[in-house]
């Protein structure tokens, strides 16, 4: 698959901004975990698709998803899985991480 | 320095969702550019604070920069020097990109 940004539909819509530094622990266990949960998400009702991107320089990482409705993303929030991963990632794989919860309100797009 | 979320004040603010695909072109070029419109950025009024990270597997690259308000971000996209880099993007940096203005309604953070 060729990455590119997500297919969204017209705005308006909502955004979850999530920025991060690793630590270096688990790289593979962090790895898997990250690939259970993009599956999880793009099943859940009101997920639009998202977009990931990690520096390996800096450690900085940034993953944006989007969704419907701001009761999609708190229903996200709350399903057990996704509220364990989260406290494995306070444990043991973040140094530091913001979460924004933003409505996207215009968009434009452009392709060679 | 560390690689870190910005700084933001508390919400509401906006953010400038930047998600891009690079073409193979140009690297020293493009980071050259980059850099100077970063420091150009953050001379501008209204500016709070940007992320930034690409992944060089995929080549896709998240840019998010933050504004106290949409005039704040309109008078950035109508810079002229900005102008000029963005035309550039499109001539040879940018395989695709997408961009997304948001409103940012809620925020949380945390470190280790």
């Amino acid at each position: 698959m060729t990455a590119k940004p997500a297919a969204t539909p017209a705005p308006p819509y909502y955004a979850v901004i999530f920025t991060s530094r690793r630590t270096d622990q688990d790289a593979d266990e962090y790895a898997e975990m990250a690939s259970t949960m993009e599956a999880l998400a793009e099943a859940q009702p009101g997920y639009l698709g998202h977009e990931s991107a990690r520096d390996p320089d800096s450690g900085l990482g940034i993953t944006v998803s989007y969704w419907d409705s701001e009761d999609a993303i708190r229903a996200w929030k709350a399903h057990v899985d996704h509220a364990a991963a989260r406290r494995m990632g306070r444990e043991r794989w973040y140094e530091v991480f913001a979460v924004r919860i933003a409505r996207v309100e215009r968009a434009y797009g452009w392709q060679r």
